[in-house]
């Protein structure tokens, strides 16, 4: 079978990302306007998952983020089975946003909707659109967020008629100022990982293209027996807890990283290069889904672990003597996690690498800022 | 020629807002979340163009909102005359998000873009691309904010191919807490209206539907000699510096509305029933664009009315003693504002009419909660 790749699924990253350069500097030009409100920037915070506004005794965080494309794999089930998946994909676009939001130490206060259909017969399903918003405000709950309001505009034009494009915002606060992520690695701390559900809300172009490839489509089963689009809609988890955790025990988190575009080149998000390597064997253990798409799309496993969390959806960093702390606090708050490799200091090399994998990621493959 | 209504133009509110109504039934029932930060939810803001959460010192506003298929015109003119406006279509979708947040008296702190493309390859356009990103800015700061961040996702099979979904939210503030418009309308308040620039953002599917039934399209002349597309492309204007002025001066907002979809009949946004009276003739002064698409649709005044701002985007109310102040304020701040009408209580009637142009808007017509 000719393998897949991430490009010849229709998502060119290169593109997209210099669009988003453009908007950066533009935006960076806008910073003066904070003096209005009485605050200022956070410097070096362009280019993290989310943006920070220094206030007297906080920072207010504010992130938007969309789910992607996950919803048609919800559409396509539903005319599979006749099954409704719609209450996931509303956790999924909450999760999208927050977990975001977390990664710099924020909490999130308020979530907001965004969902565009092109035509107003989209809402006509009344159970979809009943199920769709308890998801979202299921996903609010796990996130301790309240759902603040949203848009819910009828584009014929712009959106696909049949189709949703979900999205949102949120805002968060670090407060004490100290619970603030700074992003300050050193050589020789460590990293955890913590487990995900599945493939969350990234790579879905590439998974609804292997379904395409295969013979039962997402009926197609895994090896525990799930059908493949069954599976690839369970919804994402929602790290939110697992920070307020460890900021309550007080575990310094050094830095974190949302798995999601781009794979585990997402390790190396920190601007200031580091070498990450990944060495603890647990890494192979990867959920069902992720074998059954490596093995459909004659995916190989580079370019899989260049695309997909792979079992992993949301990573910390810490100093060794906090390793263990940290593990337990994950634990504590309902999530997997491990102590999965560790960083090393390689001058000016930026890199993730996983050994027993034979896998290396260098910095040039990943450009987000 | 036949009339266009509305609904025959592809939107039915009605589906919209009872979705939107589930929603706001959800998203209630998280209120409690807010405890988590510390925080409380502003009663009876549900259903108000802005979210607010009450702190100890201020109220954090919260907006979602999208652009519509207004880009869908720039396209079109784009393919007929050369000439890119996505600078422009960059104001309005900030000016479309800020314009909500003001209603409640927050000033804007940060904006983020969501920009949803079908295929990457819109972003290739670097000329636009550039175009949209400057604009964006050029809203932000008009409104006072900063640009912090936003998403650019490539979403083939939900966006329709060679388009883009523009979106945003915005965070505000309201500091000091006695800034906060509260709602609290009076017998024989008066009513005050800030000029538009035209069309702005809403009622753009029944404007590109004029267009198809037109000999000339969108290059058919206005009264002024325009062509019909440029001036529907004029960027909207930001009303964030006229509240900042009456903040400033101390003239009271008791109401604010964002005149968007619904038209006119958005004056009645406030829950507590009052009729609004608006007695000014300077209301049947309309901008070109308004007299060209009565004209061309066979659009009768009322329907113009319930769908278009008509050459009033926001509309401020006061105590009489502070109507010219308000006035002056909005003057001083840039904008043409004129006292156009009063707020009248009969008992349990909401409503707004228009005595010179034979027009009354029934309660029943607004359901936005």
């Amino acid at each position: 079978m000719t393998r897949l790749t991430y490009e010849q699924a229709g998502v060119d990253y290169g593109t997209l990302d210099s669009f988003k350069r453009a908007c950066q500097r533009h935006a960076a030009q806008t910073a003066g306007e904070l003096a209005k409100s009485g605050y200022r920037e956070v410097p070096g915070v362009r280019g993290e998952s989310a943006y920070l506004v220094e206030m007297a005794d906080a920072f207010l965080a504010h992130v938007e983020e969309g789910l992607g494309t996950k919803n048609l794999v919800a559409d396509a089930m539903r005319q599979l089975t006749g099954e409704d998946y719609y209450q996931a994909i509303g956790i999924d676009t909450v999760a999208t946003i927050v977990n975001d939001l977390v990664t710099l130490g924020a909490m999130p206060i308020s979530v907001a909707m965004h969902a565009a259909v092109g035509d107003s017969s989209w809402f006509s399903d009344a159970e979809r659109a009943e199920a769709l918003a308890e998801g979202f405000a299921q996903g609010c709950r796990r996130a301790g967020a309240v759902w603040g309001g949203g848009e819910t505009p009828a584009l014929k034009g712009l959106v696909c008629p049949g189709t949703i494009v979900l999205a949102g915002s949120a805002i968060g606060q670090i407060r004490p100022k100290s619970n603030r992520i700074v992003g300050e690695l050193q050589d020789g701390d460590a990293i955890v990982l913590l487990g995900s559900s599945g493939v969350h809300t990234n790579g879905l172009t590439l998974c609804r293209a292997v379904a395409e490839r295969l013979p039962d489509g997402y009926l197609s089963r895994l090896s525990d027996g799930r059908p493949y689009g069954q599976a690839l809609l369970d919804p994402s988890v929602i790290y939110v807890d697992f920070v307020r955790e460890c900021q309550r025990q007080g575990v310094m988190l050094r830095y974190t990283s949302h798995i999601t575009g781009h794979g585990w080149r997402k390790l190396m998000r920190l601007e200031e290069p580091f070498v990450y390597v990944i060495d603890d064997p647990r890494v192979q253990c990867q959920p069902p889904i992720f074998e059954f798409i490596h093995q459909s799309a004659a995916l190989d496993l580079t370019e899989a672990y260049a695309t997909f969390n792979m079992g992993a959806g949301f990573a910390a960093y810490v100093r060794p003597a906090d390793a263990d702390r940290c593990v337990t606090a994950a634990e504590q708050s309902g999530y997997s996690a491990w102590r999965a490799g560790r960083v090393i200091k390689q001058g000016p090399r930026k890199a993730v690498e996983i050994p027993s994998l034979n896998i290396v990621f260098e910095g040039e493959t990943l450009r987000v800022r």
